[in-house]
C-alpha cells in the first residue's frame, strides 16, 4: 500500500473569490494582518502496490484527467 | 511577510462522500488499484510580520475559529 497526498492550488493570476471571502471573514472576526488567502484542495490517496515511482506516475495521470483542472490549477504529488 | 499553508482534513471515521465519488470517478476512468480517496482543503495564507512563532499561533486561532470545523476536521499549520 502506498499513501500519497495530492495538493491542487489555483495558478497565479486566477481569481479566487472563495479565498477573498475567507479573507473578509477573518477580518470580520478581528484577525488583523492577513494579506491574502488562496484556497486549494488536497486529496489523500491510498493505492495498491509497492513501487513509489509507478504510483507517482499513475497519480500524476489521475491529476491530469480528473483531480485537477490544469487550465487554471497546479498540482503536486507527494508520496508519504 | 510570512507565508503559511494550512491543511484541513477530515478526521478518521468521518464519512467522506466526496472522496467516495472521486474513487468512483477514477475507477470509471480506468484507474485501477485505488484503495481510498479522502478530500481535504488547503489554505495558502500571507500574513504581515516577521515572527514565525507568533504567526503560527495566530493562524492556529484562525483555524479554530473559521478555517476548520474541529468537531470533524483536523488541521495542520506549516510556515513556508
Amino acid at each position: 500500500m502506498i499513501k500519497a497526498r495530492v495538493t491542487v492550488t489555483l495558478k497565479n493570476g486566477v481569481l479566487d473569490p472563495q479565498g477573498k471571502a475567507i479573507e473578509g471573514g477573518l477580518s470580520a472576526l478581528g484577525f488583523e494582518g492577513v494579506d491574502s488567502v488562496r484556497q486549494g484542495k488536497v486529496f489523500d490517496l491510498t493505492v495498491e502496490g509497492d513501487d513509489a515511482t509507478m504510483a507517482e506516475k499513475s497519480i500524476s495521470k489521475m491529476c491530469e484527467k480528473l483531480l485537477a483542472n490544469t487550465v487554471i490549477e497546479n498540482y503536486s504529488v507527494e508520496i508519504l
